[in-house]
C-alpha cells in the first residue's frame, strides 16, 4: 500500500507538471507543500522553493522558515525566504489578516518566478481543500463556473501572465500525511491555521462533519463534482467559440435566426463574448441584463434597441442583431 | 405585494404550461398542489384533477380525498380519486412505504392521463423541494446531470411517453403559502410527511438549518444553481450532437484526429453517444471504461482493440477509430 501511495502521488505530479518545466514551489513547511516539494525533487523536477515569513507567530514562524531552508539545503535545491509584515499590510489596506496574507503570498511567489525567469508556480492544494472551496462557493451562490473550484492549472492570482499548478488536487489530506510519514518528512504544523479565513474554518468544523454523517466520502464526492463540472464548463466555452465563429461577423453583427436556435447557455455565451470583444472584459455586466436581452431577441420584436450595459447597445433587426459600443 | 405575488405565480404557470395544453394535475390536497390547481383553473387551463388515497393514515386521508373532491366540484373541474393499498404494495415489492407510494402515485397519474387522452401531468414541486433534491444528489455523489435537480419539463417516472411539468419550481414554499392565504384556500397538512423519505427529512431538518446559518438564502441559491447547471448540460448535449454530426459516420467510424481536438466532456459525450446508437441505452456503461478508452485514444497507440463493455468494442486505427458490437 505504501508503494501504491508513492506511485499515486508521483503519477499525479507527473500528470500535471510537465517533466521539463522548471517552476517555483510555494512551501509553507506544512504537510501539503512538503509532500509536493519532496515528490517533485524525487522525480527530478527543476524547482526553486519559496517561503514567505508573514511576520506573525514569532518563534514558531522563525522555525518554519529555518525548517524549509534546511530541507532545501539538504536536498541541494535553491530556496528563497522573504519576510513580510502582514499585520501592517492588513492595517493599511483595511483587509483581514487572512486576505492580506494570501495576497502577499501570491505576490511573493510571482516575484520569485519573475526573478528566476520562470512562468509557473506550483502549490500543494489537495482534495480536502477543494471540497471546502466547492462548499464555500456553493454557499455564497455560484454557477457552474465557480463550482469547478480550484483548477489544476490556472492564472496566479494578481499575476495573470503566470500559471499556477495544483498537482495534488486529487489527493486527500490523509494520503498526503501518509506520504510524509513514508518519506520520513517531519512537516511543521501551523497551530494558528493562518491560511484559512473564518468562514473556511467554519465550513471545516461545522458543515463538513454534518455532511459526513450523510456520506463519509463527501470530500471525494465534492472534489469529483468539481472535476466533472470543470469539464462541462470547458465544453460550453468551446461550443460558444464555435457559435461565435459560425454566427458573428467581425463587426459584431449576429445571425439572429441561428442564435435563436442555440441552447440557452450558448445564447448567453455569445452575448457575453460579444461584450468581451467590445470592451475587453466582462466586469459590471449583470446577469439580469443578459436575460432581458435574451427575452427581447427570442421574442418577435423586429426593431428596437437594448441597452445591455453602460456603453453597450444591441440594435435589433429582423434576421440579425448588432452589438456596439459608445 | 399580494398583487405582485399573484402576478408572479400566474406568470410562472403561464411560462411553463402552454395555454391550450390540457393536462392532469396531481393533487394531494396540500398547499403546493392546491396553489397549482387554483392558479391553473383561474388562468383558464383545462385540467383533470387526480388524487390518490394511499390507504394509509385512516380518517385523515379520507378527509384529504373529500377536500380535493369538494374543491373540484366547487370549481366545476373534473376529478379522479382512486384508492391504493400502498402497505401491501410495499410488502410485495420489498420497497419502503415512501418508494412504493411514489411509484403508485406516478402510475396513477399516468393512468388518468391515458384514460383522458392527455399527454401531460403537472405537479406542484417548488424551489424548497428543489433545494432538497439538489442537496440529496450532491451528497450521494452526482455530476452536473444530477445537479440539475428536478426539471421544469421531463418524462413522467415509469411512463416515458408522458411529460411531467413543474411550473412552480422557481417559487418558494413561503410564496406558495402566501398565495393560499390570499386565494382563501385551506389546504390540508399531511402530518406524516408521507411524500418524504427518511434522508430527505434529515436533509430538511439537520442539514438545511446548518447551511442557513451560513447563508439565509441557501434554498434560492441551490435552486438557481440547478437552473444554471441544467443550461450547461443542455449546451453540452447540443455540442455533442454537433460533434457526432461532424466526426462520426453512420457505421460509427470516428475521425480520431477531430475527436482528439475536442474538450474532455465532448470526447466522453461522443463515446457515450456511439454506445447509445449501437445498443439503444447506456445502462451498464461504466465511467471508468470511458476514461480508459480515452487514455488509449488520446495516446499515440496506432493499432489495437479496446473492450468498452460487454458486446461493445473499439478498433483503434491511426486516423480513425471504429465502435462496433457483437
Amino acid at each position: 500500500m505504501q508503494t501504491n501511495l508513492l506511485h499515486r502521488i508521483r503519477s499525479e505530479v507527473e500528470r500535471y507538471w510537465p517533466p521539463h518545466l522548471a517552476a517555483v514551489i510555494g512551501v509553507s513547511g506544512g504537510p501539503d507543500s512538503m509532500c509536493l516539494a519532496d515528490a517533485a525533487i524525487t522525480l527530478g523536477r527543476t524547482a526553486v522553493l519559496a517561503h514567505l515569513h508573514h511576520g506573525l507567530r514569532g518563534d514558531e514562524a522563525d522555525a518554519d522558515a529555518a525548517y524549509v531552508r534546511d530541507f532545501a539545503t539538504g536536498r541541494g535545491v535553491p530556496v528563497t525566504v522573504a519576510h513580510e509584515n502582514v499585520s501592517a499590510l492588513a492595517a493599511n489596506s483595511g483587509d483581514s489578516i487572512e486576505v492580506a496574507a494570501r495576497r502577499a503570498r501570491y505576490a511573493f511567489l510571482a516575484a520569485v518566478a519573475c526573478t528566476n525567469g520562470l512562468t509557473h508556480v506550483v502549490v500543494g492544494h489537495h482534495a480536502d481543500d477543494q471540497a471546502e472551496t466547492v462548499l464555500l462557493r456553493l454557499i455564497r451562490g455560484t454557477g457552474p463556473t465557480g463550482l469547478r473550484g480550484m483548477l489544476q492549472a490556472g492564472p496566479v492570482p494578481g499575476a495573470a501572465g503566470l500559471t499556477l499548478l495544483r498537482p495534488l488536487l486529487r489527493l486527500t489530506r490523509a494520503e498526503i500525511d501518509a506520504y510524509c510519514v513514508d518519506a520520513r518528512l517531519q512537516p511543521r504544523i501551523d497551530s494558528s491555521n493562518l491560511a484559512n479565513d473564518h468562514t473556511r474554518n467554519r465550513v471545516r468544523h461545522e458543515l463538513l462533519p454534518v455532511l459526513e454523517r450523510f456520506n463519509p466520502g463527501i470530500r471525494a464526492v465534492l472534489a469529483r463534482l468539481a472535476d466533472t463540472t470543470a469539464a462541462d464548463v470547458d465544453a460550453v466555452a468551446y461550443a460558444t467559440a464555435q457559435a461565435m465563429h459560425a454566427l458573428v461577423s467581425d463587426d459584431l453583427t449576429v445571425d439572429r435566426v441561428g442564435w435563436r436556435a442555440l441552447p440557452v447557455a450558448l445564447q448567453r455565451g455569445v452575448l457575453r463574448a460579444c461584450v468581451q470583444r467590445l470592451r475587453g472584459d466582462l466586469t459590471d455586466l449583470p446577469y439580469a441584463a443578459i436575460e432581458e436581452a435574451r427575452d427581447v431577441l427570442n421574442s418577435d420584436a423586429v426593431v428596437g434597441e437594448i441597452a445591455l450595459m453602460r456603453d453597450v447597445r444591441v440594435a435589433v433587426r429582423v434576421r440579425t442583431f448588432h452589438v456596439s459600443g459608445g
